[in-house]
């Protein structure tokens, strides 16, 4: 009999720490879980859930809009922001539930409250100040939106936290960031009818997705009449006389909107957690450093997800849970496998994206097949719109593997999903050859790219 | 030097038809190509292209009633079938134009003529009179919808082929069929606001489909109103008083519509095409026989597509042309791969499938599992609709081989074609496994079913 209080404390309750309590529990071990705020994490509460959601209604415009060139008339339609939060909301509420009734049925003890290490197995529940003991303990607090407190008059700007819940939509807005979270609030914030600016420091938005993908999404977004502004940055942001705000930009930009929005990337949750007291090392952004198998410096605290700052998404989260989970309660031992993980842009068009970009490939094999398509999805040659699709296949010449696959368009993330199958199998180009289309999809393109577009030797397109 | 007028005379300008036509003279080749009607065959001019722009159009008004859940009013909607009608033929005249070019510029001669063997090296073009002789002959000739002669009031009748060309949308309507043509068209025209009847003889719906696709389809079809009657068959059509339509049917339902559309099957187009003259053999359905390279009795005669009901799909007509050229033109003799072809079937939801359904799977391998989910996706969480997705793969247990992926719901048309990369690679279940999930999508699905739903052992549940 183990001296402890529990066999496993999990400190989050997002996607990883959720998967590892409940996982364990359901083995029969004694699992306690802790959350501060709300079951569900950034994904379910503040991320990905609400975010698609969102996405899905700032795309209703292009579909009354899209419907006249096949004959249909659309009355005057208006919009209701708050009703789209409370719904929302409501979805929120419901799949928290889920994650909750989860854990219960699996016997883990729901515990809502902070938790803060006092040592290596000891936890502070911080609302009660009761102290418990846990023979293992996983951290998976997650992370946060940067609140860039640097930036004069960051107290006035929204994240994407935020972004969520406003009161009202407001008439204008200026995201800050490059990154996909910049990008989906772009699109969504235009799509419910806002006046949206984008600002950037880089060259294009999206560093390390393929260049065609970037500078496609660019382009569409332009058209769709949303403002992109790179090589810029916000140096100070003001109250207006008038109500809004004032953004004053490094290269001499005055820019007056009713909300300005900073999407600067996202800190690991450590604050306070204790890890020093524990003995836990971080790195030098407070992220908790991880070995192969989750592993912290103490070997018997592991960290899952966001706060290891490794690969910030759900997925990965719940895998590296599950890896967790086999290596220390299965006697499995396995590594979170973090190679050719697929992903989506929810942009308007999408991306989607599997392996390797043109420029990665070409770094790391010395011949590259580049098959590229650009064509008008044929929804939009009734519609009239003005959209293109982009399909690019990346080849290692070598071996014939397909080592990345970018899609820009309508369904772009589905496609990214099989895609990942197989690229992760190893599929080669001939086996993409092989298979018959399915007339009329989009995604017929991948398979029916013959001939390369152009090859890229030694870094020298040819 | 030849003493044929061609190297190569294709008859029917179809989606083989023109393929074939194309690459032969882009090759050198003295190529001729007769169409009677217009270039693009029955895909572009009255099946896949259409079809696929009319199931856009019929999807609108889902897309006016989600929108509420998300926030959105709509003002009254209205539709003007004339002005679909007239879009979609405009979208085909430029398809058309684009066929034409191609052949054009690769150097083809188009003739827009019937033509009819006279004998193995002879054709006559049916609108002058004159008479050509060629080296090789493609006949491309495609499919009919089968009209059905000999049910009584077939005459007051449509097919596919007049519903894409309807003066007006009748309010309602009786598709007898169950094949994916019915569905479709089931589907759409309840989607314009029709109310539609489907009625086929078989006890479900698609035939061949994997039951769970089948079973699922038939319900949403329900739900959203359509009328599903099977084991019956209509006995007799004829005009009502009122002016509408009355069919009488085998279990004595009389069915009151405007109008009654067959989608009874297709029968391949050689009557009148003068095969016994050239000598070539045709089956008891008038399909033209042809061995593993798509080659006739009589050695330089070809057949290619819907005319030798091999599979009817453009797809299938255009790889079939192209290892047509491989062989005859390119001296690497090659034939076409019939093995499992990813297809949909276009219907509200869709359904996309690769390789053996749950039952063909059962029948070939002695150990099959079945990895089953059935989910309301996301975007129906805000929406309210009822509809379910269901996933489904197939496993041969020996090999650990996906054997079949079976989809019902949005965009499963495009999973299907990228899942049949996957199966056409011979990709395992650990491969599927190995894959990240990307969130929140509702493929994401397909690599996270980690444990069987059930296993079928020789036949039996288990």
């Amino acid at each position: 009999m183990t001296a402890f209080d529990y066999d496993l404390f999990v400190i989050g309750g997002g996607s990883g720490g959720v998967r590892a309590g409940r996982l364990a529990a359901s083995l029969g071990k004694r699992v306690a879980i802790a959350e501060e705020y709300r079951f569900g994490g950034t994904c379910v509460i503040r991320g990905c859930v609400p975010k698609k959601l969102f996405v899905y209604a700032s795309q209703f415009p292009e579909h009354f809009e899209d419907s006249a060139g096949f004959g249909w008339s659309v009355g005057e339609t208006s919009f209701d922001w708050k009703k789209l939060v409370s719904a929302k909301d409501a979805e929120i509420a419901r799949l928290e539930g889920l994650y909750r009734r989860g854990l219960e049925n699996a016997g883990a003890e729901i515990l809502e409250t902070r938790a803060e290490l006092i040592d290596a197995h000891t936890i502070r529940l911080v609302k009660t100040g009761r102290t418990v003991t846990a023979e293992r303990i996983v951290i998976a607090t997650g992370g946060t939106a940067n609140p860039h407190a640097a930036l004069p008059g960051h107290e006035l700007c929204i994240t994407s936290n935020e972004a969520f819940d406003l009161p009202e939509l407001p008439r204008s807005i200026l995201i800050a960031g490059g990154g996909y979270i910049a990008v989906e609030f772009a699109n969504i914030f235009h799509g419910l009818g806002v006046e949206t600016t984008l600002i950037y420091r880089g060259k294009e938005i999206l560093s390390r997705f393929d260049e065609d993908m970037r500078r496609g999404l660019h382009k569409a977004m332009e058209q769709k009449g949303i403002r992109i502004i790179c090589t810029d940055i916000i140096e100070e942001v003001q109250k207006s006389p008038s109500g809004g705000l004032v953004a004053r930009t490094l290269e001499g930009r005055t820019l007056a909107v009713e909300a300005v929005m900073l999407a600067l990337g996202r800190d690991p949750n450590t604050a306070g957690l204790g890890v020093e007291a524990a003995g836990v090392a971080t790195d030098e952004r407070g992220a908790i450093v991880v070995d192969d198998y989750s592993r912290t410096n103490v070997p018997h605290i592991f960290a899952l997800g966001d706060v290891t700052d490794r690969v910030q998404l759900t997925p990965v989260a719940i895998h590296e849970a599950m890896c967790f989970i086999e290596t220390e309660f299965r006697n499995n031992p396995t590594k979170p496998d973090h190679d050719l993980i697929a992903t989506a842009v929810f942009s308007q068009p999408e991306i989607g994206t599997a392996g390797l970009s043109e420029e990665a490939a070409c770094r790391r094999y010395p011949e590259v097949e580049v098959y590229r398509a650009e064509f008008r999805p044929m929804k939009a040659t009734l519609s009239g719109r003005a959209e293109k699709m982009i399909m690019k296949l990346i080849v290692d010449a070598a071996s014939r593997k397909v080592v990345g696959a970018h899609v820009l368009g309508h369904d772009a993330g589905e496609m990214a999903q099989l895609l990942g199958i197989s690229l992760k199998a190893g599929c080669t180009k001939e086996d993409f050859d092989r298979t018959m289309a399915v007339h009329p999809t989009a995604a017929e393109e991948l398979v029916t790219m013959y001939a390369p577009s152009y090859r890229v030797r030694n870094g020298e397109r040819v």
